[in-house]
């Protein structure tokens, strides 16, 4: 599979029923947005949710391109960034989908990173109780991640993703040329999930990346096999457990600790980005099996040196300003949704590409390992 | 079935594979509700939701028998109305949830009608993608209709239950006490979804309600079966049909229009309630089938002559003050959301518990006969 990649576009099929679905991989395809959706949908009415960094460079573009196959599309611009998963944005949001009156057969289109992707697939799953979505990824974090399986969601107070639903695309159509933008570290954070397929069940993968992750950066047909490889990994998994009551957990492999430095940094990007945070979380989580017995050393070790050497950060250390002591991070951690009846569930590994759901990892050992890895 | 009524407690099973759920019916289920939530979750949390005016006689009743049964509750109480159907209070809802950190096997309890039910069942269909819940309806309607089914949702300035989603109750406790505080037009207002099972494919029912309708109004033993037959019944479609995809529109039976005269009031529960829109809706339906030769006249005169013995408006001249012209109430079917492509979706008959859906209506057969009924 890996041996021979090819240039041009991939297709992944994401198989649940009747309500499976096809994400496309390649070059041009906004462009050619309008053709391949007029060619899966019946309705001719869409509306589109994009944000003010993502509109200037992709909005017309992908406007054009339905005009081209006689959709009749409204846009709406937010505000780009984490807040914008909000209530406050949802609303205008909802309401810009009833006021293009969009019916059953047509469909509310995603153009965006993960924030707009989980925003505007929540407001879809709620509109007349469910309605047709359209996911165009413009970052390598979405369109290897949030794009794919359905959960779609916005933040509380009380913490990220909080309130949500599953709703499934009907379509996906992820453009490489757009990764192209990206700024370095926007790319690196991306690649984090897709080093986490590899770690998670596919260590032929993560050796394969461990040897082409160059390529994979300078974009090409490695880069296309990169992103395949991942929306098959992740498709597998959400067909298998569409509703997270098994194994689609074990793709919060680095989850649980990442998202605890993304609340101890507040959710401040210029510090942690979630990929960041999900590849310190993949280090502590093969480090933390280690200390439990379940895995050698040498793989947490191989794991850092892969994440280091593409740039990304992997240990608390490297995140920038202070970091509050190991006890709040602990009140972070019982505080995410991955808890039943007070126990911690964590995602632990017995080595490279065999990591597995752990429901009943006792909280003292979590917190004597997070006082050990970031004494105060 | 119909013959022998049984004065004590039923129990109507909803069938939906890993998600079913019992539906209880009968007197004193408010003071044994610790006890049946107790015996079915394993949660010892729960947060119930409810509103001022159910409050004051309900709540504590309730809270006390959890307790009894070492339920840790927390509650809400939201302004009485219609107009809590929407964001400003679904928002409070969700933080008045996480805040009581309910987890996978705790639940969310809605105690109050059908704007309790919706909003609360929504809250709990999006808080962490979907939380446990437990139904406690308070009047006729929500007891034989809103309760059962899983739809949940707010309103819009689009339109009524624009923005929701499909999230099954684990459990709904109909305790049939609580009616007997219910004012006479409020009651009647939920016997139109009673008969509106006869007429849709339970003739002997309907006939049934003919005869014995005054006992079904005194209460005891023919309420309860009349209850437990609209809410087999309802479970029966929602089985066959949970998404409405199909034969669950039958349940609209009436609702096109009603919801067309809902609109035209402005919601103004002082003209008219959507119980007594259902009605005015129904005996509608049944005319428009007899002008469309689909049925004959004299049933749409016996539907009309039961709802009218019982009290319930069947005209549009029956509702007080000025009514927008015909093309009015036409655009308010049109944003209605039972539209497909542009053509009419509705629920029509070919006689007393023989409706169907018709999903081709010429609007201007409808508008034309809408003149007829209304002429400016």
């Amino acid at each position: 599979m890996m041996s021979q990649v090819k240039p041009a576009e991939r297709k992944v099929r994401v198989n649940l029923g009747d309500r499976s679905y096809d994400i496309l991989i390649g070059p041009g395809l906004i462009a050619a947005a309008g053709r391949e959706i007029a060619s899966r949908l019946k309705g001719r009415k869409m509306a589109v949710i994009t944000d003010e960094n993502v509109a200037p460079r992709y909005l017309e573009p992908l406007m054009a391109s339905l005009g081209r196959s006689g959709i009749e599309a409204v846009s709406l611009v937010l505000p780009a960034g984490e807040k914008t998963k909000s209530f406050e944005h949802l609303i205008p949001v909802c309401d810009a989908i009833l006021g293009a009156r969009i019916e059953r057969n047509d469909a509310v289109v995603a153009l965006g990173g993960g924030v707009i992707g989980d925003l505007t697939g929540f407001a879809a799953g709620i509109v007349r109780r469910g309605s047709r979505f359209i996911q165009v990824p413009t970052s390598l974090l979405a369109q290897v991640d949030s794009s794919v399986g359905g959960k779609t969601g916005i933040n509380s107070p009380h913490g990220k993703n909080l309130i949500g639903v599953f709703h499934q695309p009907d379509l996906v159509l992820a453009d490489t040329d757009v990764l192209d933008s990206l700024s370095p570290r926007e790319f690196r954070a991306g690649y984090a999930e897709v080093a986490k397929y590899g770690l998670i069940d596919k260590p032929d993968f993560f050796k394969w990346l461990e040897e082409n992750w160059q390529a994979v950066f300078a974009g090409g047909a490695a880069r296309i096999e990169a992103i395949a490889v991942s929306c098959q990994a992740k498709a597998e998994v959400v067909a298998a457990d569409e509703r997270e009551n098994g194994m689609r957990a074990l793709l919060n492999l680095g989850h649980t600790f990442g998202h605890a430095l993304e609340a101890a940094t507040e959710y401040d990007s210029s510090r942690l980005v979630h990929g960041e945070g999900v590849a310190i979380g993949m280090v502590l989580a093969h480090e933390f099996s280690a200390r439990m017995n379940l895995a050698s050393p040498d793989d947490a070790r191989r794991v850092e040196a892969h994440l280091k050497a593409v740039g990304l950060p992997t240990r608390m250390d490297d995140i920038c300003g202070h970091l509050p002591p190991a006890e709040r991070l602990m009140e972070a951690i019982a505080q995410d949704k991955k808890v039943k009846g007070g126990k911690l569930t964590f995602i632990l590994t017995r080595g490279i590409g065999r990591s597995f759901v752990a429901d009943d990892v006792p909280a003292s050992e979590v917190l004597g390992f997070l006082k050990e890895k970031h004494p105060q």
